[in-house]
């Protein structure tokens, strides 16, 4: 049974809080935020409690991990604690928007063997994992082109757009994270171009709402991934990898597995949002048998500068407009 | 190139002009119809003539084959003539609706060597072709159990119902030519039931307009038939034949390979109507190579009665409410 | 929190004891079954105990329900105790093959209100409640024709087709319940027809493992059912439902979102089985739900019965080669 | 009846020859090539003669329309011709490599009422008619993404690549034309990128196999062409246009409509090649019918000097490294 202390009572917290409580090899014992009555609520809800002082947490026995899910800016902190303590941490994208702060927790981390993980779900999403099984069983062959559709239903709301660091930072960095470690390599170079054609407010915040991005790898594979903030036709996320030997491609699934034939033709249904909440109990899982079996969790807190920079890179061509070579 | 006489006027037999007359190793040579001005509009359509003594027909050396398709109960006389003449014919279905007088011209034909053929169409389609083909190439192995679906898009006019000798007779025939050509073998034992619920005044004319049958192989093999006058969809027609070594599926094509996404899901258009004119085509084309090369056409006369014995069975089914042996 | 005693320990009690133990609302209490240490070995895996003296169950204050898994010449007797000890029971299918006993013991059940269900676990899959509901809602209009396919990956064992009481009681039965709760009314005539293509030990056991039955309702809709012992393919389970506005179609699902583009083409993987465990599961739910709620669980009893006055129908059609009016 | 003399006897000079000979309104009158027992064998097979002396065909009154296959470095030079002489003129893509000649033509042009064809031949492929109509109907909204691969089935031969003035030039700029045409607005800047990852005799020969070029609109909308040498699954071309109110996504069709279901899985069998033969046919019934109409035949000389443009730029962004504008 891994007991776990929660930072963060807003949406990405209660997830998890939920998700904690739910599962059968994990406990939540404690909930901390700086706004106490949203603590109280969340861990009301699960039978834990709020922690009075969240000091006390890096010294209770009674606490195996911690869950990072407060604001961007306490994560580095909370992550040094955890690492002083000894506490197994697992900390949401992304690790901090300051680069230096970032390579210095990464360098902290390395010098210990505390198991962290940074919160890129994607990872532990199933047609994701067959996808990348099989590239290294060797079914399409070498990659040469990737190519990665995701789309929202709805854009989120403007307060969310305003703290979450840009589209590229925030959303597009899932598949930073997502192909170099379906593929195997990570990119050399990145280019990236976009617009804002979804939400004029977008636009005005000094956001994008669509984008292009091309990674070039070193082995000459090409990746093109096609990022926007909505989908009148339901969330969209697929992936085709195709190489020598054929491809594979992922298809989002249809609502049901009953399709209705009617005047207006075939009609299958898509869900508005997938990868939601569900995802979110997919790491936690993947981290909490990690845990158990001694391994170290994933993605890595490297790995997590890593998309990191590519975000970073991808920031830069389009402000530039060039291509710019990623420096790990 | 094969210089045709086409006999009837109406719905089929201007299809067929048209057929004839687009055909590149075949010419339309003149057109019969008890109404005059019918065979005149249909052969000035062509640059062909009207025949104003139809029994020149059989005498003349400019003519090689005859096109038959007048109304049923001309049909026989006029391949009694063909027969005489020693002109190729290709008659419409069904041969004749009293099974006698079709024995006894099945019978004379044998005498002779004059090509044949009865206008069973689905024998042209290019998926038929292909699932009979990988069938005989062993693909699924010994064949146990077929699901034939036809849904037509519209009922047929009372006018149309009233002439055409039922619905198992007029429309489900075409699957007890199919299934046997497909499968290898014919069904010793014919259930059907059916029942009148797409329009009312199909029952109140004694006829269904909708039908299920089970086909029983000497082999023991099961084969079913969905057959139906209505899909809001559009036109409806699949087989799937399967066995111990798997399944073949043919689905009914869409309007085009473009689907549309939209807030009401993913659709796929369907077509209204699929095996018509084209599949007229189809069959004429398969006559004309048949008498090029010499081989005798199919279906054959004998075959065109096969079916019309297994749509008599499952007309007594219907009737007497059990299974009934087929006595070919 | 309701609290189970399971009677049967083979491989219907093993699933079902696991789902219960894992069930957050319930509660594995004993396992009672003449093989004691069978009882003990299931008990054992989920902390419950095997009973020492069953009769100590009926008046046992710490037992809310019994599951009854145990072979099917005991579920009358356990069916008649739950009743006179006011225990809610769930019971295997079928009821017991003897039918006066069954007719009575449903009659028994009548006159209490211990809520009793019988084990038709298709009724608990979504896509069939889906399909339900939209036909509930109109979406197809009139129900006319149903089309139901279903084919096990392989064949059971010969001890298994031995004490199954054949395929149409075994198998079928399932659709035999399915069909009239999806479509909203009970068959009025059935015709079966079957042959044994599979494996002949199947035929000389005196039983068929390929059958079609055709089910007509009284508002004159026909059902299909085409089931089988084998598919090379995976299990393959369908259903389509047809009306005067439209179609319903359920397809079995893919193994993975992810097809694979090869040289031999796009290639989808079906499941070896699909219905099997999970399905156990999703009916026991649905019981402890309706018992938490007060409402009656289904299928009733009275269901069950209905179900096998269905089968035995079939049974007699198969056995006289001619369609049987179901007596209810 | 259009009369064409056939400039070029190699193999799109063949497809032409063909596709005129079978068209019913179009007649071959004369061959003309360097080679001319190539002229002869193809006139030869279509009952039409070999010119002895190319000058005449711009005299001859029987010729209504050349059509120019020849080697790309003559057709500025026929087609001028074309122009003096009034006739008609179908000219193979690309126009020339030289662009200020081909400007020049292009003014030439203008300057007369003399209707020229350019040959890019997607344009008359029904699924992207469909989809431009349907695009210009609203069905997607404006525009926001569209997403094109190909792949062909084998890389071509090493004599092709050599002449054929580079990947971008020869292939990708099918794409610079339909995307435009289809989507309603050209681009106004192009990055593109690209590897030598199928033949490394493709790499030696200076020239890419794999592309990925990314269209930046004038209205923001972002177009991403994925375009390689080979796919063995077979050929691969598809696009999907996507917008605020939706998405169109065609596919390319399977072989036949007939799945099959095998221990491996199910299986649809793909073309190895599509766009073949019968897409010259296309444009040139297109061809044909504007001239008949006496409209304007498409795509124009001008927009075969806009493909050319976008491809020039997809150049010197690959050669630089960073996306370009387009002058046109």
């Amino acid at each position: 049974m891994i007991r776990f202390a929660l930072f963060g009572a807003g949406r990405a917290g209660r997830i998890h809080a939920r998700n904690i409580a739910r599962h059968p090899r994990a406990e939540l014992v404690c909930v901390c935020d700086v706004d106490r009555p949203a603590a109280e609520r969340v861990a009301g809800e699960h039978g834990a409690r709020a922690a009075s002082d969240p000091a006390a947490v890096w010294r209770a026995e009674s606490i195996d991990a911690v869950l990072i899910a407060s604001s961007t800016d306490t994560h580095v902190e909370l992550l040094r604690k955890a690492l002083g303590a000894g506490k197994a941490a697992y900390c949401e994208k992304p690790i901090d928007f300051d680069l230096p702060r970032v390579r210095a927790v990464v360098a902290e981390a390395a010098a210990t063997d505390v198991p962290v993980a940074v919160g890129f779900r994607r990872r532990a999403l199933p047609e994701y994992r067959e996808i990348r099984r099989r590239i290294r069983e060797g079914e399409v062959g070498a990659v040469e082109v990737v190519h990665l559709v995701s789309r929202d239903y709805r854009p989120p709301s403007p307060e969310y757009v305003a703290v979450s660091g840009g589209f590229l930072r925030d959303k597009t960095i899932h598949y930073f994270d997502l192909i170099p470690w379906v593929v195997g390599e990570r990119p050399a170079e990145v280019y990236a171009t976009g617009s804002c054609l979804v939400e004029p407010w977008i636009g005005e915040a000094g956001d994008i709402d669509t984008t292009m991005v091309v990674l070039r790898m070193p082995s000459g594979a090409l990746c093109h991934i096609d990022n926007g903030r909505r989908a009148v036709y339901g969330f969209d996320e697929r992936v085709e990898v195709f190489g020598a030997r054929g491809m594979l491609r992922s298809e989002p699934p249809s609502v049901s597995n009953v399709a209705r034939f009617g005047e207006a033709g075939i009609r299958h249904e898509r869900y508005p949002d997938l990868y939601g909440e569900e995802s979110f109990a997919g790491l936690l899982d993947a981290f909490i048998l990690a845990l158990e079996r001694g391994e170290p969790p994933a993605p890595s807190l490297a790995e997590g500068l890593q998309a990191q920079l590519i975000a970073e890179a991808a920031v830069e061509s389009l402000r530039r407009n060039r291509p710019v070579a990623v420096e790990y």
